[in-house]
Parts: structure tokens; sequence; C-alpha cells
């Protein structure tokens, strides 16, 4: 049976490629979910997508991962990041390899951006490398998931 | 006329029961609600129970709970306890005795979990009790609601 | 072609008017939004208000006003100043003028008040006056306008 | 053979009720104690009361404790809940369950009463509910003595 | 009989209008002096200014406001607002509204210039608007000013 | 009737005159209560002096003076002065003017003793005057007493 | 020759019996003074008093005090207690005693009155008895000077 | 031309597959290397790599590579990722893509390796994922030499 | 005349070989104290052991030392060592070699047992090493007795 | 045309040469001015000095060489250094280099003489020499006035 | 077969007995070997001695020192005490015993020296004694030996 | 018989020249050497010069020179001015004046080059300047080394 990436998109992400192309690129988040299905193909996972803005339904969705046993999770969380002990929590139910992923690099940019309140729960973390970072992210997880 | 207290419960708490049994038990928010309609009954007060992950949601039935005029306020918000100044603003309208609850010892835990944002404005805080620490909640709540 | 200014008002504040008189007065959020069009009128300029205690809404709200290309930016964000980079990052979205209000003086408060997570986004800050903030805050916002 | 649980009463608590009656209430510690002793009888536990004013009697009263086996221990240390490593490292003698109680709402005091050099030792904390407190807190302790 | 507001100057403001145009415009102290004065005509009340680069002759000026009881004050204290504690005491002495001004927005600015050593003695403080904070502290000032 | 001034004499006073000469000249306990006895009898009132280096029978010391009406209370608390904060909350159940000396100036000696936990709790702080300190203290707190 | 001692007044001081009565007492600056005269003439010494609200020209009267080798410094510096670097550093030109003076208790104020920044350079501190506060400093410089 | 991508092995790391194989698994720094030439050769790009315990070397070969004008840098640099400002200068000599790598997860590991000095003259971090870390900064390191 | 060299046992020392006995191991206070006796027959100086639960007891026996003119003292203060500036005191009133003991890594375990607030009193700092720190600290007071 | 470079001597510096000898030696102000001069002359500029110990006269004499076009700046502001923001923003007026001048080594002196307001103003310090401090600086000074 | 003891000797340590004799004696490099030599054959193990001012050397002669199987480290290294986490890495990679040694006691000397980088991986930690910190060290490395 | 001054160049600093232009100008440190050289000869002194990437090195550099009896050392270590405590031991061993240049004004730039750890040993600072840095430095060493 074929194992299930699940990606979660954090809160203002659906504005990923219209605002900030000099941070972030032009690439939306439809094209970050294809470039992500087409490497999942060849990587032999399915990859199910989900964006909210919605801190409760980014656990809930979580929750629901947990419940239908995906194989991995990748998170970019984008702000909430840095203080949602709420998502925290939530990713701590898993037991399942996380990746978290950010398309800038966050130790370089304001102090606030330096500390992921996620570190201790996530497998490793992966930053700097726009939409880069999104398919190496899915390398890592598909990596880790072949040692469970 | 009876009294009647709100049982407030936070993020991922609906997960209770199917994560952590080391830290928390095997007990469900069914059988946390259950435990507290009977002692409610014993003690002759209404409980009414409420779980939300979204942070808005807990702010606008805290909310209701003001225009109710319920009795007395029990809360375990989770994560949100260290974080969430809305949930605090919200709390703060009410004139009723709040009581903060907790299954684990949170003040033994991670350092961000020593700290709740919401001290200031609740009658008191029990924790490391496990279900007990919800039983524990409701004695000292209608302790404090026969003063009033 | 009139201008429109987008009124944004935080987590809690459908309570004005509720809760805590003695700091905040007797105005409900539909006076103040009634004060605000009467000015506007004066000004030129067309209010949108638009109030949730959901911060997922919230930022939806403002990729909208990213989209719809509203004028100005008037915001209370409320408790979510402090903790919510979230709210932040959707600002940072908008080229407008944004202008920060408060009611209260956040700096002569709890020390948790003194911080905006917004303070690096926005045009500036006014704080202190009740419901004089926000028709300030629009005149401030309306100076700007006519920079642009 | 009947359970017996070991009340410690520290620093100045032998003055209660004959200051601050705005913040204690009005009870003295032989209240207290008799406060207890009902509840004991009821829940079907002993109470072995102490108090005194000398950290080294504190903690030679609690190397007793271990010495004749209780079953668990009731603190509340007053002043010393905040510098006493002397007794935190008595405490951590004991193996019984160690319950942590203080009349007022600590963390809404002055900021140095926020932290106790008690919490990793101890099962968990009531604070906030005058005299109830005490009762709450030999409920929680009877609670966890039918785990062991 | 008239209303008066002291609009306080302080420490290199002389200078206006003759440093740093991208900052602060290009408007001189007269300029703002003499806005105010347009604006205060319109408003029914005098406005008298006084600028300053001695702490000293700032707080002798605010007891003068004092004994000729001034009925509110406007003060851009410049660099002093955040270290000159003798100002704060001298406004202190004041009872009517006391409104901080700052051309820029100080909260986005370096790290030392967050801090007002005003906050606790202000009504409310207005950042960030060039030229404009002025008009908009001196409507802030009259409308307080009709609550006394 | 004769009013009564308590001096409370902190740990490790006992060995005044036998250590620091340097820092604290030749003076032995009993001369300085010998030079407040004369002082007291000038002053007209009684002097009762007492030394421990056991911090409950210190606590216990000023719960008598609470019972026995104590006028005023004197204290050098020594070393206890940076830790104690169960001496703070003995004094804090007098209503009487308590006067806070020390021999050497604490503001300049190591960090550690440059705070008092004490500070909220004393009518004031005579500090770095040798034995002068205790009886400028005895003249300090009779001219408070004359208040009451 | 008759010894004399120099009184230095600090910022906002001329203000003294005319602001906050409920803090400082009723008494004048004036008041002070001619107390402070009657006491020396008793202890056989002559005051000279002075007073600033200009830095500069506080310092350059301690200077003066210098060149005029007074035989010890009474100051209450008010505010400028807290941060002026400049007069701790003209003090530090005198080999004379200089005793710290404050009406109120210092350390039980705002955060930022706790710290004198003169504190390494003075004999002592005496904090929080009003006008007696500076009779007793009067007292100590006496006391101190005869030791030279 | 082919492009080339300079691997930078820091202290202790010739250690690997020594030493904590729980942490890090078994393989060796030849291992890694011959893991980075296979995947180097399947991207197109050769690989230099180098392993020093010499701060001063290390920095040596970084100048020889911006002599060489090397394509991207892949480092761990072990242990002086905390502390070594020196090789933080050399590395922002280079004008090419630079990727951190770390086996483990630093932010989940003592405080000490939370901070990387080199953030801010890095492209990106990728840490957590063992061998694979390595083999995913390859990959990175590629990714960004396309867009150059 | 023989030398002599006082140990101090500090509080809960005298539960040694009763609690935690894969921390310290299994020796009880009378087996340190015959080790020390050996150690001290065979280098040729009388050991005077005490222990005491009590800081002032502690003290006092301090003073003790000081009027008997002992040698050299080893001190294990246990949890005072963290806290107690009174004891601090104490010993600085001492001249002759101290030796401060910890049978434990005080530098590994929580933060607050890093700091000894003795370090600027003593001698040096032995600590790790369970029982043979003890023999180790005589040791080294005896080496340091030679050179006086 | 000539050039010009103003010297500013900073607060109590009037004291030059009449306190601390064994810290500054024993040159008087008027002893370094005729030192500046002497250099000057030989490198072909002339020298403005000015001292003052008033803070806005201070600024006023930097707004003067504003207005003037002075060519560089020498500042040695003594204690203001440390807290005249004031006196910072008045630099900050300037386009040509100032360089900060202090006798003694700051970094090596009390905590709060290490940390510069000027630092991010100026273009460079000398600190350490005592009266070459000057020379040097001027020497720094034109041979940055060179590359203008 | 023979026990062996590497005693590592750190940055600067070739000065011994040059530099600094008040705090450190005369003793130099060869002394302390020498004497090592001596009471390891008393103790019947033998010594490896090595001193090296390169950070890498000393790491590489700590992994050779795992190669070769020593039986316990002692290590006095300098100022990389208080900075090299190179070298605590090192070290990790043993699982023989470890100790820490310093002449001088660093917990009373400047502030940075107080933290010991190595702490969490020694076994404990001698300081204060002069030479004779380097013999009690290699008592204490026999000491544990003997129980592996 | 000539005086010679020790010239030490640190970290990275053999790149001079090839990087940065914008921050440090065009000069090689060989044309550094030269201008020291040339102002030398002037001066009447010698200079030597070294440069090194190797902390060890650098330190047994400054051995040698303590062994030389060099006159007077110059030092700009880069950035291992912020952290290497190691080579501040080693200076520690010299009794002649030291310099400490900087190209840059380090107190303007990253707040980690705001500190020194060689602030305590040397005889003063030059920062800013570029090249000119090195020159007043030798200059600033001439005339310390006339004092000697």
């Amino acid at each position: 049976m074929s194992k299930t990436v699940l990606m979660l998109h954090g809160i203002n992400h659906n504005m990923f490629g219209k605002r900030d192309p000099l941070q972030y690129g032009t690439a939306t988040l439809e094209d970050i979910d294809q470039a992500l299905q087409n490497l999942g193909q060849q990587l032999g996972v399915g990859i199910e997508s989900f964006q909210t803005n919605c801190e409760g339904a980014m656990c809930e969705r979580i929750h629901q991962g947990f419940v239908d046993q995906v194989d991995a999770v990748l998170i970019n969380a984008g702000a909430w990041t840095h203080y949602s002990y709420g998502i925290r929590d939530a990713l701590a139910v898993l037991t399942v390899p996380i990746v978290e992923i950010h398309m800038s690099n966050i130790h370089a940019r304001e102090a606030f951006r330096h500390h992921s309140v996620f570190a201790e729960i996530v497998q490793g973390q992966i930053c700097g490398f726009g939409v880069d970072s999104y398919l190496l992210g899915l390398r890592a997880a598909v990596g880790k998931m072949h040692l469970l």
C-alpha cells in the first residue's frame, strides 16, 4: 500500500505568489503543491495538502492525520512557528517523522523568527531555499519513513 | 434556581485519551465530562461543557457565559494557557469565580508551561492530579460560589 | 472614485460597551462604527468595518482588503496586538497606510501590553483616547492617503 | 491499617487568623487543622499536623515522615516556597505524593511569589481558594494515594 | 473664558526642517506652531508654544503651566522621551490631559526609542504621522479637555 | 504610658566588634544597644533588643512584638535582608513604622546586597553610617511614631 | 572656624509643597531649609542650600563646593538620582562625606527608582522619612565629619 | 566547465562513526563523502571535501575556496557553529551559496546549540536528518547555484 | 600542638545513605566522618564534625570555630550553598582556608545548583566525587594549612 | 580656505587637572586645547574648542557647528556618553566625521561606561591614552576629512 | 596491566611559572608533570602529559586517548574552559572519568570564568588549590577508575 | 638601543584587500605593514609584524614577544576579539602597553562585535578609521612607551 505524506500550509500562505516576490519568489501555493505532487510521484509517495489560516482547523487536520495514520508530515506553519504552542501540542500527538520547512532562512531575519516552538517535536528543519525547501523536505521525510 | 458551572476545554483536548496515556491517563473528554456531571449532581450544580480548538469560538463561548450569567467557570485551556491574551481578555469580562485546571503539573514541565497568562484573572489554579484536577476544580468553584 | 478605509476590530471587541465601562466608556462597536461613518462622510472617504474573534478570519479579511485595494487600514487588534505574528504577516502584505489604534494607553498598563508585534509594519500608533482614538486614527489615515 | 497524611504548615502560619483577614479570611491554624481532621475522617485517613518557623525543624519533620512512612504530604510552606532549596531537598527524599498548597493565588501576587522551588518535586499545586485549598489538597492527596 | 493648550517642543527640535528631511519632512518648528495655531482657532482653544534644549528650562516651563493652570499639554520631548525622568516628574505635577507626540513611529526605530519614560503619566500617545501627529494630538487633547 | 521600640539584630551580628573592624568599626552589639538605650532615654522611648541567628526565632520575636503592640521596629537583618521572604512576611504583619538599618552602604557593595526583600514593607532605609545608622534609625522611628 | 554643609536640592524640588501632598507632605523647600538651619545651629554647623533644575548648574555648584572646601554634602537629586552620571562624576571629585537623601522610600516605588547611580560615590543613603530624611541626613553628615 | 561544491567538515567530525552511534548513526566521514560523490555525479557537480580540527586551517581552506571560485559551499562546522566568529568572517568573504548542515536537530538539543553564528551568512540550514542532511544540503546548494 | 580541621555538614545531610543511593552512594554521615578521621590521623590533623539542619546553628558553630581558632574548615552546605548569604557572612569571619565540597557535580545538575554563594569566600571547590570529595577536600585543606 | 575642527568638551571636564590625577594626569582643559592647537597648526587645520556642563548648550553648539559647516568634530562628552540621547540626536544632524574620545579606557571601567550612545553616529572611537587620545583623535579626524 | 591517566594542559599553560607568580605560584609545567609522575607512581598509575595551544591539536589528542583507551583524563583547559565547545564535544567521546582542574578558584574570578562548558561532560571539578589541584585531581581520577 | 613594537594581525586578515572593499578599503596586509614601517621609521621604533589564522600560533607569538621583551604590542585580532579568552590570557602575560585596533567602528556593527574580551587587558582601543587605525595605534603605543 502506498505511503502518504501530509503537507500542512500555515497562516497567510494562501497569499504566496501575491506578495513579497523579492523574498519568496513568484510561486503560488498551487505551484508548490504541484511540484510536491510531481516529486512525490517520482519518490513513490502520495501527497495530501492542506492550508488554513485558522489555528483550530490546523490542529484538527493534524488530529485527522493521526487518525488516518499518515506516514509523515511536512509543515510550514508561517508565523505560527513562533508562538502556537497549540499546534505544537497537536503535532506532539503524532509519532511519524515531522519536517519543519521555511522558504526563507528564519535565523537571519527578525529576532522573533529565530525560535521555533516546534523544535523539540520535529525530526529536523529545512529553511532558506524557497520552493526547494519543500522539495528537500519531502525527500527528508521519505528518507526518514524508510527507517520506520 | 439551580446554579450552573461552565466547563471550558481548550485546544487539542478533544484528543484526550488518544495520546500520551503515560502523562494524561486514558480518560477521554467524555469520561471527564461524565465525572463532572456526576459530581455536579452530588454538589447540586449543573455543568455545561464546551470544547473547541478555535480561540475565537472559545472567546465567544465565554462571552455567551457572561450573557447567560453562569455562576462559575472551570477552564483547562491547554497550550493556550501560555500565550492567548485574547482568551485572558475574554475571561476578564466575567465577574464570577474562574478556576484554572491542568492535568499535569505545569510548573514541572517545559519552561514555557510555567507561566499562565490567565493568572491575574482567575480565582486559583489546580494542576497535577490528572482527571482529579477537574473534580477538585469543580469543588473549588462551588466553594467560591457560595461566597458570592 | 471614492477612497475606502478598512476598519478592523479584533478579538473580544464585540463586547465593547458591555464590560469595563470605567476603562473603555460605554460605547458599543456599533457606536464606534457610526462615529467613523460620520467622520468618514465629512472627510470624503468610505468606511468598511469588520470584527472577528478568529485570527484566521482576520487574516483573510486583510487578504481581501489587499485584493480590493483598500486605500488605508485602521486596526485595533485588542490582545492580538501582543502575540499574533500571523496578523502581522497578513498586514505586511499591504502597501497602504496602516494605523494602529488602542482605546487605552497600552504603555501604561500591564507589561505584556507595552509591546506591539505590528510596530514595524504600521505607519503609526494612536492610543489612550477612548473612542476618540478611532476618529483620530481615521484622520491620520486620510492624511497619509493623500501622500500616496 | 489506616493511612496517614502529614500536613506541614510553614513559616509565619501560626499567625493565621491574626493578620490580613482580607486576604486570608479569619480562620486560625487550629480551624484549618480541625477542618482537615473532619474531612480526613470522612475520607478514611488520619491527619498529622505540624507547624514550625524554623527551616531545620521543618526538614527534620519531613525526615521523620520518611521514617514513619507517611502515605502523603500536604505542604503550605509560605514564604519558604520561593527560596528554601533546603526544604526542597528534604521533600525530595520522599516517594509518596506531595501536594503544594497556597491560600492565595501566588501567580497573581508579587513576582517573587510566582516561582515555587518545590515544583519539580511535588505531584501538583492548589492555590487561591483560602481554607478550601487545604481541603482540596487533602482530597487530591487521597486520590493519588489510591494509585500507589 | 478661552482654554489654553501648552505645546512643549523638546531637545534639538529647533532644528526641524533643517535635518533629515526624508524622515521628518521639511516643516520647521514655526510651520508646526502655525498649523497648531490655525487648528486651535478652529477648535476654539489658544496655543502656547515653547521650545528648549535645556531639561531644566523644560521642567520650569511645565511648573509655570501648572501655576497658570493650562488646560492641556502636548509634548514632543524628542530624545528626552527615553531618559529624562526629571521631565517625567515635572509632568506628574499636572492634573490636566497630557498628550505625547512623535513625528516618527518610535516603536519601529532603534530599540532605545521604543520605551517612553512618560508613559504612565500621559493620557495617550500619537506617533508616526509627521506634522499630522501634532494636529491629531491637539484634537485628542481638546477631546479630553471637554471631559474635565 | 511610655512607647517601646523593638530593635532586631539579625544573623551573625553577635559577632560585631570581632570581625572586619575596617568595615564595621569596633563596636560590639552591647555597645550598640547601650547607645540606643541612651538615645532612647533622651527621646523618651524604651528600647527592647533581640538578636538571633535563627530565622524562625526572628519571626517569632516579630510575632511577639505584634502581640505586645510595640510602637516601632528597627531591624538590621544582615544577610537575611537579601533572601528571607519569611522575615518579610513576618514584618508584614505589623502596622507600626519599621526602619531598615545597615552599617555599611549596601548599594555600594556586592550586587546581591543591593536589593532588600523588605523594601516594600518598611517605612524607610538608613545605610552607610556605621553605629550612627542605628541612632539615626531610632530618631527616624520616633519621628514616625508621633504621626500615628 | 565653623564647618559648612552644602545642601543640594535637585530637579523639580522647587515644587515641593505644591504637589503630591499625600506623598511628600506640605513642606516647601523653604521649610526644609529652615529646619536644616535650625538643626545646623544646634549641631554647630552652617548650612548652604542650593536648588536647580539644570544638571549643568548642579555640577558647577558641586565644583564650587570642591573649591570652597565644604565639609560635607547632602543631596536629594530627585529624578536625576536614577540617570545623571554627570552629577555622579561631579560628586566623585569631592573627598568629604556625601549623604544621599530621599523623602520617599525609593526602594518601594517604581522599579526605575530602585537604583541610584550615586551609590558607589556616597557615604550612605537615608530614604522614606519625609522632611525628617533631611534632618537625619544632616546628623549623619555631621557624625561623619567628626571622623575626618 | 563543471561546477564544484566544497564540503567542509568541522571539529571532531573525523570521529564520525566512532562515537554516539545512537545519535549519529554508524556512518564514517568517508561514507558521507562517498555518498556526496555519488549524488554529485548524478547531479553533475564535483565535490571537494575537507576536514580539520583547526579553526585556522578551516579559515584558510575557505579562503582557498574563494580563490578557486568554488560554486557553492556545504558546511557542518560541528561545535564551531556556536562560537567561531572567525569561521563566520571567513565564510562572509564568499559570494556563492553556503548551506549549513547538521546531522542532529540542533534546535532540540542543549540551549547552546540553538544559535548558529553563521546564520546571517548562509543561504539556509538543514538539520536533523543524519547523513541525509548532507545529501539534502548538496541538492539545496545545486538548486541555488542554478540561479546565479 | 596538633592542628584541627572543622568539618561542617549542612541541611538534610543527616539523611545521607538513606536516600538517592544512585546519586550519592550508600555511605552514611558516620561513614564519611570515620573516613575523614582515618585520613586525618594519617595526615596528622584532628577532625571535628558538626551537622545541623538549622542555619542559625551552623552560623554559631562557625563563630565558635573562629573563637577556637580552628586551622581549616571543610563545608558541604547542601542546598544552603545556593542561597544562604547568612552562612556566607559567617564564613567570611574566618581567615583560615575553607574548602567547599559537594558529592555530586553541581555544575551538571539543575541550574540553581550551578552558583555557590560561598565562592568568593572559599579557597577552592571540589565536587563530583562522592565520598572521595570529602577526603580530597581534607587533603586540600591540609595542603593549604601548611602555607599559613 | 582653511578647514576647521570643532572640539567639544563635556560635563565636568572643566575640572580636568583638578581631580583624579592618578587616572587623568595633571593636564588642564587649557593644556589639552593648547596641545590641540599646536598639532592643528602642524596639520593645517584650525581648532575651535567649547566646554559646557549644560546638555542644552552642548546641543546648541553642535547645531551652530552644523550651520558653520565645520569640517570635523572631536567630542569627549564625559558621562553624557552613556545616557544623553539628546546629544546623540544633535550629532546625528552633522554629516562630517565625528571622532569619539575618552582619556581612560572606558571598556575597562564600570559596566555603565562600556556603552556609548553615540556609537552608531560616530566615525570611530579612541580611548585609553590620556591627553594623547585627543591628539590621536585630531589626526583621525584630519585623515577622514581628506576623504570628503 | 598498568592503568594510564592522560593529563591535558590547555592554552597558555606552557607559560606557567613565567607569569603571575602571585596567583599561580612559581611552578612550571615540568614541575607539575613531575609531581604528577611521582604521585602516579605512588598510586600505581602511569601518567601521559600533553600541552598544546591549538584547539585542534587538543581535540586530536583526546581522540587518540579514546583510541588508546586511556583509563582517565585530567584536564586543565585554561581559558578554553569557558568557550571551546569543540573540546567539550571531543571529551564527550570518552567514557572514562574526566576530572576538570583549575589552579585558581574560577568561581571567585571574573564572571566569564564562572561557567565551564565542560561541566555536563566531566565527573567533577577541583579548583583553587594551585599545584595541589592537579594532585587532588589525580587522586580523584584514580578513585573513580576503581569503580569502572 | 632601538625599541620594538609587535604588530599582531588576527584571523582572516590575510584576506585584507581581497574582500569587502566598501567596508575595509583596498589596502592589503602588506600595504598596512609597509605604512607601519614607514611611520615606525619616522617615530624611531622598529616594527615586527605577524599574521596567523591559528589561535595557538597567535598565543605562542605573544609568548615569544614576552620572552623577547618587545616594548609595545598592537593587535587587531579580528573576530577573535569577541571570544578568544585564550588570546586574552596570553596578552595578560605582557606588562607593556597593548593597543587594540579595529578598522571598522565595532560599536556600530552587529551586537556580538560590541564587546571585546581584551578590554580589561589593553591600554586603549582605536576603531573606525580604516588603515589609519593602525597608524594611530602605533602613535598611541609609542606615546605610552615613553612613559615606562
